[in-house]
């Protein structure tokens, strides 16, 4: 049986990675990066292929291996799981935090499941992405190879994601 | 002369089907389901397919007849009435319970109108969504043909209506 | 059992008429006009509320009812048929004189047929286009609810589908 | 060296005339109107043609020239940048008021600054706005060039502008 | 009573520049670059930017004004009318080569013209392309401030306009 | 440094996979599904997530490695490549067989290269889904986990590859 995680991971921590790691144990396991036409935004700080960089990174540091596949937004939510469909490899079971995503699975007739989080008060994208944005200790939430990315993409992509302007541009 | 009532119809309720029945009085009608392309939000609970379907119910039991066009949103105001315009049948008149569609087709040259609502308090597409999400007693709100197709649709969609997942995904 | 044609109605001949005729003898009938946002080509000459309008005064004329739905070309074939489920009530059949239309909507599991076509060599939308370019004699070809509309239309958009120009912009 | 203007111009105002000027005085300078495709609503009232014909009776008026360029939203950040520079004669630097927009285009390595607007207080967007919703002195604000466009437009356009009806289709 | 000039100026060349000066001569003129989203390709070898920029350079030398607007495909020609007319200052008349194009504008109650060209056998956008491609002596063809762009583009883009991977990708 | 391969990959053949293999000697190998939103067509036979299933059982059968990523077609080869770029983790250097394409990331600063094709007349594209269409033996030219997957897709899709019905819906 074939696995699909559903997420945004702006950015990916390490809660995420123990995720990852959990279900690589009951079988393969496709990492959907959704959204991905988002980005240079509050909550889509990061492009597709940065956070597609980032996943790898994490995924060699943790020993664990998923394939990974970018999904942008289609502006329909009847016809999302149709395009998750036919852009993955054949999967049968789908897992993700965001209920509303469950649903849209289950009425596709998806065997559906909610992620067992690590430490979800102290993994979570909201709380990382404000320290990113006041320059807090983000580096410890997430995988040695997601900060590299992140250190790359740089400063002021960051800095941004306090500002006004930027939550506007959303 | 042809009208084109113009709505959501998130459901179709009792009011909007006294609406039809008195437009049919004076002429032609041409129901038009807008924003055809967004469902399974907390404002556009259904797809324009089953909007059809309870439309086409509703009128069955009201014993009227109009012509069904749905008609998706364009992202660009400004070219939207052109786009009703080429979905239709020609239509001479518009009648739209929203201000704004109003005065977009005024501006092309159209003749519209306000729609006189039945029991506006009580007829009302927001609070019959409340109920649904509430577990409230929707059916006595629509048309027979209409509570039959939100009960295929099923318990978990109006459900959803509540959560705040869902409300982000709107 | 309700039966979706597909097909794109450019225009819509006696021979179609026939079709529908047939088919709501066994049952509930929803014309589906794809391409909906094609017209002024050599192929696709008419827009979607000329074809809608020409279907209504057929099925008046043919005293024959159906639903009408406009669907509009995706970009993508392998969400086209989610689209068309997502548009129409509910149907569990299709026929379509399309091969590849059979092919798409059986992969994804709906019962599918070929149509049964009146005088397939008289009436046929090739044939009546070349008719209309050259100022042929179309008429007898349509019914007259279509006739109707098509000289509304005007004599400049069918003279057109005849030249360079109009071809190099299909 | 080339100065890309880059702003909504919601509507053109004297304000903005002043900046023109200014940069005028240092080189080329192109003019961007960015969200053509939004029109008729609350923060994006006038069409691109509407604010093109504005920008062009100002700049008569003010005696200085510029090129002037409409660019649509893309609904994808990280390929906005790439969408203006294909779109626009070429330019080394870009002028926006919007941290967010000098941000994007200094990522793929423009020179970008910052604005000296011109009485800001008094010249702001969002301020002329309610005072054509109002009814109010708008006139003073803008050259004559850009009034004469809004009240060509109309009175109708403008009073939607307070309107909750308008909002939320924004 | 202003004019639109339509057409795609791939490139724009002496002929052009005629037909600019001589509808000039009559009142004012926009020239819309129409396929503005098309480039790179054997018959849309240059970027909407690229052609703006030829085309303010000629006019310079031909010592005439216009505004110039960029438009891209709309992929409905039922709706490309209404798109040209929300994003170009106010116009009356259309000219333009191509009488699909004449025949859209004339449906929507344009008056329409077809353009006098000069020397059209000499002057002619697909033997131009032609002597693009077979590094003939299309520089003469074409005003300086054109050749000027189209050098800066180089010889790369020239040259693949005769190849089979190109036309391919069209 | 990290190469981009740019293809189709309808279907991935053992040609495809000696390329993957020689550059994955050299360093890093990203593998672009490009058209990723074309499928059940003529020339784009199988979809995003069938090609992407194709690859990695292909990979794993040649016991090499590579990131593969979907890319959907733009409509606007001026922003393909930083479409591109935009997706995919970073990478250096391009190949692909199709010179258009090596055009693009060449104007835009990449490094690119053609493939050195391992017995290019035998394995190819075209010539492979004839023998699809055809019945012919079109399994020795592919990877096992490559014919796994096309045998789960059907002799259906394949056969129709021969229509016209079918390449009229290209």
């Amino acid at each position: 049986m074939k696995t699909l995680l559903v997420g945004r991971w702006q950015p990916f921590h390490k809660g995420h990675l123990e995720l990852v790691k959990a279900e690589a144990g009951k079988g393969d396991v496709i990492i959907a990066i959704c959204s991905a036409n988002r980005s240079h935004s509050l909550t889509n700080l990061f492009t597709a292929g940065e956070r597609y960089e980032m996943i790898t990174g994490a995924l060699d540091e943790g020993g664990v291996g998923a394939e990974i596949v970018t999904i942008p937004d289609t502006g329909n939510h009847a016809l999302w799981v149709e395009l998750v469909r036919r852009t993955c490899p054949k999967f049968e079971r789908v897992v993700s935090g965001n209920e509303f995503v469950r649903y849209l699975f289950s009425e596709r007739g998806f065997e559906v499941g909610e992620p067992k989080f690590f430490e979800k008060e102290k993994y979570n994208g909201t709380k990382i992405r404000k320290l990113m944005a006041d320059g807090g200790n983000w580096k410890e939430m997430v995988p040695k190879g997601v900060a590299k990315v992140v250190e790359r993409v740089g400063r002021d992509r960051l800095r941004l994601a306090q500002r006004d302007s930027f939550s506007k541009n959303e």
